[in-house]
């Protein structure tokens, strides 16, 4: 027999879905959301109400923003460089945006390669980027350091052989294994600085 | 520079101030709602739109729930036991309805005495406690097992002397510095049965 009502039961959960947040700590979380009605819990149905309405995704480069094209796609100075960076996830975007990379385009996989789960060429914005492709002088394939990230990206640099595009990854200091978003902006920074012709 | 424009980043600044989730994994859960549009993010939208509708604190009680009285408190049969039981917290309240302490009323304090910290009688639903008690043959003093709460279980029993109601505390059992919420419902159970007098 739930406690509070069914409203309270079924937000209780609905946030245990959420990554990090379990049956308990999603209880927990609903308790302090009632508890701080006014300071929390409103401005937080809010601006749940407000992104569901303004977030869509970008058609150019698969970013997530409150417009598409992307506030990054539509500015005329990360064009400048040429650099357009390959990353599976819009988190790994936010993670190199945090480490203050400077003026550079990305496009998001969604993915990577995963012939297992059943995720091939198809299921991915592969032939968006091949598309953007000539529109950048270098091209910075950022998967993860994972046996399928590196699969993708051996994937795309065979694609892209032929048209003179210089294709780079970014240099070894991403601990095999491990994940962009969990990395510091250090060594993410220091990884793009010594990045290497593949 | 916040990615993802000015909705997303207030969304991952509200949902970071809540207990379990700190910058990077309020981050993590918006991503995920963001990909989860149709299947989490506007459910939960709705679902916390109605919680903030209907959600009230019980005037009896405290207890949260979608009506005052609450359903605890409208329940007859809850009555019958003439078992009020005092807790610091709702969490605590529902910590106990999970173990199924049987038919039982509760009273939440709001919080504990704590010089310390300012908060004195005047701070906590101790009023709205002496006043119900007489309605019931036994108060049980659930409160968690530190220094504050057994403090304010002394300063209950003492309010509550000469009337004549029996005044119990919760078995030992709970562990000596332990929060009630925390606990596996087997030890609460037992702890509510082998409760004994003060």
């Amino acid at each position: 027999m739930p406690s509070g009502g069914p409203e309270i039961e079924q937000l209780i959960q609905l946030l245990a879905r959420l990554p990090g947040l379990g049956p308990r700590s999603a209880r927990r979380a609903v308790l302090h959301l009632i508890k701080k009605k006014e300071q929390l819990m409103l401005p937080l149905s809010a601006a749940l109400d407000r992104a569901v309405a303004a977030v869509r995704t970008c058609e150019v480069c698969g970013n997530v923003d409150t417009m598409s094209p992307c506030s990054i796609c539509a500015d005329p100075r990360r064009g400048e460089t040429g650099i357009l960076i390959v990353v599976e996830d819009v988190a790994d975007l936010w993670a190199l945006e945090r480490a203050g990379v400077g003026q550079v385009r990305y496009h998001v996989l969604g993915g990577v390669l995963s012939p297992l789960d059943g995720v091939g060429p198809d299921d991915l914005n592969l032939d968006g980027l091949i598309g953007r492709a000539q529109d950048y002088a270098e091209i910075v394939l950022a998967m993860n350091a994972t046996v399928e990230g590196q699969t993708t990206a051996h994937y795309i640099t065979d694609r892209l052989a032929g048209t003179g595009i210089r294709v780079t990854r970014l240099a070894h200091g991403v601990p095999v294994g491990g994940e962009l978003d969990y990395l510091d902006e250090g060594t993410l920074s220091q990884a793009l600085r010594a990045r290497t012709e593949i």
